[in-house]
């Protein structure tokens, strides 16, 4: 087999077999197929696409071109929750506590990536003492006996798919549905999960700017997912503005925290409540949805999930103290209010760019080697839809440099627009495909 | 500027400026744009095609990519003869003697490629002592006394052209016709010809299978040429049985003296005279077409042509003696006819399989280390529309190899195809672009 026919197979409108794309991924991991000629088969695929099956082969071989987790020795079904990302995301952080307290396995192994926020991880050190670095050994026991663990990217999951999405990502070969699609699914198939949840995002904060290809992309990863054997459910949820109110590390841990109390935003515990449905019943631990959902306020209610949070911060080293005074969590030298310049209905907020601010404030990681400051960020008062006076405070700005509050206050003056008129609130599950 | 968003622009069918393309050709022939950018934007290019402009400007950036030669010191006129390759074509040994005895100067330079038969380098030092390791000096004074030389390649011509063609070549995406165009017509401008007659073959021996896509190649060199201000012109001429009756190194040269004693291929002739006449024309060393053919004719009538090419032979030291005495020429130790199995009209000659006979009996490069055998090869004695009875001869084959040449009859017997109805010699001029 020689790859230049399968670019030529590909180039001229053709699907590639299994054995044509074991091949490819295999030779591309190696090393013995160079990068020019996969790029090109990128471009290829790009202009052609490739159908379901080819898709489910691609995302498969990936999957196994390196290490692929066994979760064996835990007990019962293993749900994995993925979202495609966003601003103010600390989905993680109030889902997890909620279905582990319904004896869900929440057994996650985490990177640290690149953004305008830290990831789970960075979040999760602001409990002093808390770390990701624990053995194998402890990171199952602890998810048997508490039902709650994360641990450090020790394993070497998809290398095919890290290598090939480099590539993608410097020859505009990205914004293909299924590659993208393939790249997500290669990665959770690896960390050998039972049931997937997916929440995909959608609008000027995601990755997917319109509802259609959020759709659609959703739709791709769960027949990925159900063709690899999986019990797989994609949520479309809202990002056309930030999740929650709050953006930074330690402030984001702080609404996580309120959201267990039952003090937090609605749309934050919805999603949740939602994410973690399809989690119990997909792994069994729910007859149907309905009771599902119940039995997830109630852990909001009998505060077992907060209860959960704080049992899992303790059983990694971390002071579990601020879940119960946040008042205890990392602090900003400066807090400054930025007041609104106009009068109207919020219309519209660049969800993005809320990222960036962050970020300039320090927040986020630009390069590997970025240290990330957990006390900044921002938390807004005003959302799409609500109504806001001249001078009245659009948001709170925590920081601990004066440069760069300015930079970030500038920025963030750009990123709201008003209208007079009034405006619906913006639905914010926009659907669940499974 | 960066690749990545050239790439990208490509990709969504956008036009490349000028600057665009600069900055590409320059970037990857030094190596500051990797090959994988370089594939994917061909790729991205054979699908969205280039328009007149972008084609234009990437011949011109690849001809200045590396040495552009000035023929200045040759006094007037200079033209320059390309074929786009093919079975048995011997042309330039035949077409070259013609202007150069009307005046029209011929200078060029050239290398050694792959392929079924050696090139005209190879093929002329057929004659004991000839060699194209001369002085720059040496060769301007021989095209400007006798007008006619050969140098090897001692300049670095478009080498972008010659590094991109590498990488096309493994990521399948040779076949465009705007990339196909560029590539030859960089090598051609960076040669410093003032008129560029170009002899595109089409047919199953041919790089151009079909008419329709040899015309619009034509077309698209032709434009390129005219837009890089040169006087250019291109004949299509059938390539879908070899050119003339030999192939094969010494046996083409044997052909191509008999040509120019008036006592060869009626094609070739016709081939040659149709290509001089607009070389002479170009160079205003005619009035027009119908002059330039009746002085082109005359050069085989008075012999000029032919002493033309005793003399320019004589002149980079080889012995000419064999073109008064083809018997003098390298000659092969087994010589064999091949007769028909069939009888019938030659319905069709898989061409570019009788190319391959006369590469397994050792007249061609398979790499570019091979030896060439100047004596082997075949000549035939039936063309399309002829008949042929049970046991007549089809070809005569020299070999120096019993291994080889029953390799090479197995591999002849299967090109020829018959039918019971007689039918028309094919047309062999197929078209002129102006």
């Amino acid at each position: 087999m020689r790859m230049y026919d399968l670019i030529m197979k590909k180039r001229n409108g053709r699907a590639l077999e299994q054995d044509e794309i074991n091949f490819m991924v295999e030779g591309f991991t190696n090393g013995s197929i160079p990068d020019y000629q996969m790029s090109a088969m990128m471009m290829a695929i790009y202009f052609r696409g490739m159908n379901e099956e080819e898709t489910l082969n691609l995302t498969m071989a990936m999957a196994h071109s390196g290490d692929v987790l066994d979760l064996s020795d835990i007990n019962g079904l293993k749900a994995d929750k993925h979202s495609t990302g966003g601003v103010g995301d600390k989905t993680s952080l109030v889902l997890g506590p909620m279905v582990a307290a319904l004896g869900v396995p929440v057994a996650k192994m985490s990177g640290r990536g690149l953004g305008h926020t830290g990831g789970t991880i960075d979040k999760l050190e602001s409990f002093e003492g808390f770390s990701v670095d624990i053995s194998t050994e402890k990171f199952i026991h602890n998810v048997n006996s508490i039902k709650m663990s994360i641990i450090g990217q020790t394993a070497d999951l998809a290398p095919a798919d890290k290598k090939l999405y480099a590539l993608r990502d410097v020859t505009a070969t990205v914004d293909n549905m299924s590659l993208i699609a393939s790249s997500i699914m290669s990665k959770k198939l690896a960390a050998g999960a039972d049931t997937i949840v997916l929440d995909v995002k959608t609008g000027s904060g995601a990755f997917m700017k319109t509802e259609q290809d959020s759709v659609a992309l959703a739709k791709e990863m769960v027949q990925i997912g159900k063709g690899a054997g999986k019990h797989t459910v994609a949520i479309v949820s809202d990002m056309d503005q930030p999740l929650g109110f709050a953006v930074g590390n330690a402030l984001e841990v702080k609404e996580a925290i309120e959201t267990l109390k039952g003090e937090g935003s609605k749309d934050l515990l919805e999603l949740c409540v939602t994410l973690g449905s399809y989690m119990l019943f997909g792994t069994n631990n729910a007859k149907s949805i309905e009771e599902a959902r119940e039995k997830l306020y109630g852990t909001i209610e009998d505060k077992s999930a907060l209860a959960k949070f704080a049992q899992f911060v303790k059983a990694q080293g971390g002071n579990a103290a601020p879940i119960y005074d946040t008042s205890l969590l990392p602090k900003a030298s400066i807090i400054e209010e930025i007041v609104s310049e106009k009068e109207g209905y919020v219309e519209h907020i660049i969800t993005d760019e809320i990222g960036i601010v962050s970020l300039i404030l320090g927040g986020g990681r630009e390069t590997k080697e970025s240290e990330i400051d957990l006390a900044v960020g921002l938390v807004l008062h005003k959302k799409v839809g609500d109504y806001v006076k001249m001078g009245e405070s659009l948001a709170t700005i925590y920081a601990n440099d004066k440069e760069k509050l300015k930079a970030a206050k500038e920025r963030f003056i750009k990123t709201y627009s008003f209208t007079s008129e009034k405006r619906e609130k913006p639905k914010f599950i926009k659907g669940i495909i499974e």
